[in-house]
């Protein structure tokens, strides 16, 4: 990913400490934060400077190979940084492993690190066919290089196809209630992708008009039947796409299809706080007394899909 | 409506004044603004005080009355307060003409004032019959008594319901970029009507669990085949009921249904600032530099509506 023109990761490992782009200061400036230890590491994680699954999953190898000199410590503190993280435990568990063999953390970690990475560029690479000269193309969220490291999911086949030369354009629905279309405009921004952010009412206008040629999101979990979960509106614009005919592809890497369970019904949806709602950049917005519900992300039916584009290639339906 | 308890209009005449809600407080708090003279009635206008076609209309022939000692004068500084209003123009016309024919001006204007409200109370008492014990309803936008001085055209099923004792739940869309929606919710929090506020992007998850059994907008212009312009993000839900089988109604004064226009095509979408996007109650939530697109509405073709709610009655497909 670009930043300030450098190509660059959401975070590195550098002279015996973790680099992480300060995802609690995007979009509005670009800080960097970094953890020299084993408790900066779990405060990064803890405290959102390091956000999206991948993400989560590379600041843990980094921080265990800070604290791999007392690796049950290490563990146990990062496990209790966000415990409902998969990817997190998933991650510890791998350094926990090659630490106890005796191999290297440092060269483990890098090699858990570039393995995401890769994944993301095979999914560009994939993607990026998809993506025609001239198109307009809704995405949602943000599913990017600061959730995964590097290239993102959604947010990779754009970049493969800017870096051949294609000129296309990018919708980026708000994404309320977190707006993390904010990221996903800062990513492209940064990458000179030409993009306009959009309110999420306003996809479905564009789509009838004709201006919106293709969709693609990421996702949080996919169904062994197809179906998929992912952030709240994922569902509305994907219905509005099958009304006008639109092609809605998911990019996700192969790891999100969870064959334990059979279709959406078995997910079950969380409820979040009313602050997601109420506040915007730290800001108050809503009135104190304004009652909400707020579900964080919906399931979309597989007959919604047109294709799951992957690492292993694109699978259509 | 109710404010504070109290049975109130959005405004009204008294003691040779015009009392405003101050609609640029809310829905953060209940101020009132005070009209004595031609010129603070423009401001009121201007400023957005008063908002919604109806309630400009409302203060336009109020206006006139502060102003009948020199009718030309006072048309002109109306009629240059919010130069696309139609209704405004509307307004003046008709005070002009009841002044010049010697009628009292203060009757005059309460016999149109009262006009809306009573086409309002109607649209509230052929509504309320389609809305049935227990059901959970979404509105967009603020279609409330704000807007047309009492009951509102949307938001009249409800306080009809309400009255007769029925209970229900309405979804109230945010409705970004404006949030007309805490509008809406202001109004239903006075009424004491059971409601939460969404965002957008989650009406489609509520509709697809069953958790909404009818959507009631209101509507800027009606094409005479049906198809109709409303705040954008209407089109979004009116896909979405008919996928997912949820009656969809529009609630409209007979005066909204345009016979000049064939159909929706003729309807030209108005592009808005970035500020709309931007700014949230005063705070800016966007960093400097994102570019934004923002059309205010978009047009719903006719197959997507179930009814429309007038004050002669339902008037189904």
């Amino acid at each position: 990913m670009k930043a300030n023109g450098k190509d660059i990761r959401a975070l590195w490992f550098e002279k015996n400490s973790i680099r992480f782009i300060d995802q609690r200061k995007l979009p509005y400036s670009l800080e960097f934060y970094v953890a020299r230890n084993v408790q900066d590491c779990a405060f990064a994680i803890k405290d959102m400077v390091v956000r999206g699954a991948p993400a989560i999953g590379a600041a843990a190898v980094y921080g265990m190979v800070l604290g791999c000199k007392n690796v049950e410590r290490t563990a146990e503190i990062l496990r209790g940084t966000r415990p409902t993280a998969y990817d997190l435990f998933y991650a510890i568990d791998f350094m926990m492993q090659k630490i106890r063999k005796g191999e290297d953390s440092l060269q483990s970690a890098e090699f858990y690190v570039d393995d995401i990475v890769d994944r993301c560029r095979r999914i560009g690479e994939n993607g990026e066919p998809l993506i025609k000269e001239g198109m307009k193309i809704l995405t949602h969220c943000n599913a990017g290089a600061l959730a995964t490291v590097d290239y993102g999911t959604a947010l990779a086949p754009f970049r493969m196809a800017h870096d051949k030369g294609k000129k296309f354009f990018v919708y980026v629905d708000e994404t309320r209630p977190r707006c993390q279309g904010l990221l996903t405009d800062w990513e492209l921004e940064q990458e000179g992708i030409s993009h306009a952010v959009i309110a999420d009412n306003a996809a479905g206008y564009y789509m009838r008009n004709g201006e919106i040629d293709m969709v693609i999101t990421g996702a949080d979990r996919i169904a062994s039947n197809g179906d998929f979960a992912n952030k709240i509106g994922t569902y509305e614009k994907a219905v509005l796409a099958k009304e006008n005919g639109i092609p809605f592809y998911v990019a996700a890497p192969v790891s999100t299809f969870d064959n334990s369970i059979k279709n959406g019904d078995e997910i079950v949806v969380e409820e979040r706080g009313r602050e997601e709602l109420a506040m915007v950049n730290g800001k108050t917005i809503y009135p104190s007394w304004t009652k909400i519900r707020n579900p964080a992300f919906d399931v979309t039916p597989k007959k919604y899909v047109t294709g799951y584009i992957t690492e292993s290639g694109v699978v259509k339906k």
